[in-house]
């Protein structure tokens, strides 16, 4: 009897992967991981020269892209039915030998692993590995501290309507905002709107090797890849004793 | 010429330490970290059997208890006084050899490093190492994703007024609650007051051998050590295709 190991990535440098998930992945004799169509996809980018020779891969074919509107039924439907399928695949598997299944970030943080776990749990014995969440590579990246002291921080997707990203942005010291892809003409006028944008960094692949950290009312390009927005809290600092 | 190396330690167990963290800490010769008075210390714990026999080691010890009004600006004044003195301490020994700080959690994330970090900045070579914060090392413990879809994720200090803290928690999806300590029974009257308290989950030493994991409306101590108020978002599930 096998199971399933969710291994969080962490945010893309392979140093930043946890000295546990760093040894089931190199352990690991089958790995399964989500990508888009045709594209390697990004958690399996991250374990490049760390999987064994002879491991089985599984790729998790998304079966959509972003053509098909986010809400319509048509997505969603198609969506179940694609986690139903790589559950019970996953559960025929994991009956013979162990499953590694790759996740960027935290698993358990807006992950879509989540939708598999849904559907495992009770019926297979899973674990779970902890990952640096992307946003935390991000704001390393940046190298200031994202809140200290009492900030309230507060966690966006750019998905949401303007008027409402704009409410909250008011209201918090530290914003990351997720998402931003498509969506990142609306984030930079809500930030606007609330008088943050002078606060904003835009970081694209924050870790990896082609990292991009900005401010982002010097970013042109409106729909860059893999990217977050972030503003930092001004919380309680201890200043020098003068 | 040295440098400070501060590696973020997460949320307690070695495990989860970044395979970077563990291979900077065991190959350390210098190491530095907070404590408080006659304590051994969380982040010093967390390292133990991993430092190497002849390391030197430097506790920082914290010139003040809790006795101390936290907004005093006797507080503060001490604060500063101790964190300039391991500034300057840390500069000069990194004028010959690499110093290892330890630090709990991220160090970005709300990490009293961050107060060194300010002092030694232009004055030393810093690198700092991304670890899993605590917080995420509590919502593995308990098994469930803390948010999905476009959930709204706020994180809030216990430090907090209660009607802030009420507020906040109204108006969030997801919700994180930090530094709770001497503060549960407000974070407890808070969120009974939002209509969170059913949903909320207790989790102290998340991660460690000693982790606790309860629902909170069941636990009657008052002032747990190092713990987490989770409660977990909505979000969009993608329900089995029926």
């Amino acid at each position: 009897m096998g199971c399933i190991i969710c291994c969080g990535l962490g945010p893309g440098d392979p140093g930043l992967m946890s000295v546990r998930a760093d040894r089931e992945i190199r352990a690991a004799t089958h790995v399964a991981y989500f990508r888009k169509k045709d594209q390697l996809g990004q958690a399996r980018r991250i374990v490049d020269g760390m999987l064994a020779e002879d491991v089985r891969e599984y790729p998790m074919e998304y079966p959509v892209t972003t053509e098909i509107a986010f809400d319509s039924s048509d997505y969603v439907g198609l969506l179940a039915s694609f986690y139903d399928e790589w559950a019970e695949r996953l559960a025929q598997l994991a009956k013979t030998t162990n499953v590694v299944v790759l996740c960027e970030g935290d698993p358990y943080f807006y992950g879509s692993f989540m939708h598999l776990h849904a559907r495992l749990k009770g019926r297979v014995a899973i674990e779970v590995i902890a990952g640096i969440p992307g946003m935390v590579g991000c704001w390393n990246a940046v190298g200031q501290p994202i809140a200290l002291g009492d900030d309230v921080t507060t966690v966006l997707m750019a998905t949401l309507p303007q008027h409402e990203l704009e409410r909250r942005m008011r209201n918090s010291d530290a914003l990351v905002i997720m998402k931003t892809g498509r969506n990142l003409a609306k984030v930079r006028r809500a930030l606007n709107a609330a008088s943050r944008l002078d606060d904003a960094w835009l970081v694209e692949r924050g870790t990896m090797p082609t990292q991009r950290v900005a401010r982002l009312r010097d970013v042109d390009d409106e729909c860059p890849y893999f990217a977050v927005v972030l503003v930092h809290g001004r919380g309680r600092r201890i200043e020098t004793d003068a």
